[in-house]
């Protein structure tokens, strides 16, 4: 990631910030929400990602000289807007979803309040940050919900879409489950496990796959991990692994953690070859690491068949989220400053799922008290408080008739939004990644399978309140 | 992208050169190519891009105190092998395809001849790099062939996977034929054309869309678009376009290049009739935009349905690259030294198409002398020489019956591969990006629209010369 991401913006941001700035109207206070239409994968929910790098980008928003120079050399802008960026920095408030939280489509995942200036010419770089590192969380939670207990190494690196796309890709991964990454960048960036064996080239630099073996191992003495698929996997690869297993048990030398690892052909079968070769050469602790375009459809089918398979490396599938490559998230003006006071706004579009809602929203999360398991998300206007005491009914937006009814004393109700910056000062402190993947699974362990799963999940309501409902449709009608 | 990207590298790959260098081979000159396998998209080639990049980082390869003092921190690398990587800089020969060449599966769009140590070290970023970056060159090319004479503007910052898929998706799309992009830092990063109009936001930030338009058309002298689909594109959007644009006739202040964007519902029906309400309102040069996930499918059947399009603006599904996420490219051994001279490796697999070609290599580009269009490539040995002069037969390596004879006289023979770094110093001055999508047009060119079509393309031969397929021959049945 560039150290100074202002530039990364839609030229349009520029030309309409000019607009406001030349119509006097910039500096209105404006609140725009950051949400997305539709859960990918036809799934139940996503994984939040992102927050921290949107925050340090809002930290660092200023445009240098050069960006200036390069402006003016566009011939587009004003030179009196020009000095006004300048001296821009972010002085607004963000409300965020916290990274690791499950959270599900048209919910605001980023609220921010600022003029308007500032809130327009930052929707693009919060979109493109919240978009890509949402999205690989996700994946990443779907691969770890189908693998069950086995880990994960995310390595997609050399197949990522650029730099950053491996980097916070990685970052992303690991919030949504995976236990290391393979990209040692991420790994000093984050504080990320890192992980990793061995090459095809190791082999071919060597005489034979015996000697690029015992050779290896010779430099791996905390653990040890042979990629036996080279040549071949029965008839060479495994009984290579077993012939330097041998001998490091005969010296004494075998690491705790070894075992051998596939990176090609039908892993179902081969895992089980393998399995067999070196159960009966005495290694029934060596570890099968498997690879080779998995998924989480494709280990589902590994699991299903049986395969023996102790670790899952996942590359190209998941760091590009390889059948739904965006999440689509969208920044909409809710509300803006008229005469003092905020002015509801929404887009109507003649596509009813495409109207957006309108005001200053919150969210709370419901959950059943005695199971601590999710019910439901509801949005209200910010000044609504939800009062676990009381009864509650909530109803779908789309279908008005059904309603549910939250008994008093059953359910607990959790403000889902917290304040990341308040007057352009970071109010949080950085957590840690290894807290994000703690808390993300803490997160998903509060939905049910139905809602993980990955054929018609269940879909967890996310309603509005009434007096919200009322807002929109008055607004609508209009 | 980050200033360095010396530790954006698997794991394994500090593992495996630590290795090299405790068997001290890591001194041994070794030769990779990278290349793909299969052309994405089912399609019929690829355009290189990416090899600025790749040049910049290689020319940048360092490791500072702060990434030796995170590799110590791992505990897994001998101090020596970390004093030796503190002074590691690139010192090797690198020949690659010109960027924005077309190229095709199987052909090394990098060759990189250096002590292994160091050739092992850059596999992940070039991976990373070319990858990504000719993934998006080669779709700018698809969708542009099917936009035809009309304009692509790149717009998809937003959605793309991260900062650099976003700038460096930008570079590629331009390269492979967008006239322009949305994004700014792009356009300051790499002197490319910046364009776009206004969001939604900007309508709903006003009284009424007219409003809007008339307060966007203040500020928008030389070129004015309005985005016409907030409310209504038929009664509503374009109505209040045309009160503008005859007011604006009226004041003398119509710019010469103006009209409409539609970004959202049927483009063809809408186009269609937004031309006729444009055109009987006398503003028949107005132009009309178009958006909304649009790929080189959806652009292919809006021509075929007639639609009033100027000028596409594509979004996600090239940045993306929906449809193929992931080019695929590999990096392997091909040769090392051994006691002073190259022997070829070569990596077998049960997969008769993973099987690699072994030996230093380069491309040789046949081209039909009258014509000037591509015939087909050999790929030899460094050592071989094709005179046109001589009648040249060349034929299929996995069919070899399938011959092809071209005529002393009537071909015309160009080497490829061309030096981008020769001992560690760049040897090539940086092409401006105007300059490869120019040179990328005149490659795209010498290929008949058969190489180029989206359903089952002519496949370009890319053969073997005799010499090299006989040595892999020999090296495969050994």
């Amino acid at each position: 990631m560039q150290s100074n991401l202002t530039l990364l913006t839609d030229f349009y941001q520029l030309s309409m910030t000019q607009g406001y700035y030349l119509e006097q109207i910039s500096g209105k206070t404006a609140v725009f929400d950051l949400f997305y239409r539709t859960n990918p994968y036809d799934g139940g929910y996503c994984v939040c990602a992102g927050i921290a790098q949107a925050v340090e980008y809002l930290e660092n928003l200023h445009f240098s000289d050069s960006d200036i120079e390069y402006l003016r050399s566009l011939k587009k802008f004003d030179s009196d807007y020009l000095n006004v960026i300048r001296n821009l920095r972010f002085t607004g408030d963000v409300y965020a979803i916290p990274e690791g939280s499950v959270m599900f489509a048209t919910e605001p995942v980023i609220r921010v309040k600022a003029p308007l200036i500032e809130a327009q010419l930052i929707e693009t770089a919060l979109l493109n940050i919240i978009n890509h590192q949402s999205l690989i969380a996700t994946k990443a939670a779907r691969v770890c919900f189908a693998a069950e207990d086995i880990p994960v190494l995310e390595f997609g690196l050399r197949r990522a879409q650029g730099p950053d796309a491996g980097v916070y890709g990685a970052r992303a991964a690991i919030i949504g489950g995976c236990y290391a990454t393979s990209n040692v960048l991420a790994g000093k960036m984050f504080d990320a496990l890192v992980a990793g064996t061995h090459g095809h080239s190791w082999i071919l630099a060597h005489e034979t796959e015996y000697e690029a073996f015992l050779a290896y191992a010779k430099f791996s003495r905390d653990s040890l991990t042979l990629l036996v698929d080279t040549y071949n996997v029965q008839k060479s690869g495994v009984p290579n692994a077993i012939r330097v297993f041998s001998k490091l048990r005969a010296d004494g030398t075998l690491p705790v953690k070894y075992g051998i690892r596939l990176d090609s052909g039908d892993l179902s079968y081969l895992s089980k070859k393998s399995r067999e070769q070196l159960d009966s050469a005495g290694f029934k602790d060596a570890l099968i690491t498997a690879s080779g375009d998995l998924d989480e459809y494709l280990i589902a089918t590994l699991k299903q068949q049986g395969a023996k398979i102790d670790i899952y490396g996942v590359g190209t599938n998941l760091i590009t989220s390889r059948d739904c490559t965006s999440l689509g998230g969208v920044y909409k003006l809710s509300a803006i400053e008229e005469n003092g006071i905020f002015a509801p706004k929404l887009k109507i579009s003649e596509n009813p799922d495409k109207i957006t809602v309108p005001g200053v929203k919150k969210i709370t999360r419901l959950y059943d008290k005695q199971t601590g398991m999710m019910k439901a998300d509801l949005i209200t206007l910010d000044d609504e408080q939800i009062n676990p005491d009381n009864d509650l009914t909530i109803f779908d937006p789309k279908a008005t008739w059904r309603k549910m009814t939250l008994r008093a004393g059953s359910y607990i109700a959790r403000e889902l939004l917290e304040p990341v910056i308040l007057g352009g000062r970071t109010v949080q402190k950085q957590k840690s990644l290894a807290e994000l993947r703690d808390y993300c699974t803490r997160e998903k362990d509060t939905l049910w399978d139905e809602y993980k799963r990955f054929i018609n999940p269940h879909i967890m309501p996310v309603d509005l309140s009434l007096k919200l409902y009322n807002l929109k449709e008055k607004m609508v009608s209009v």
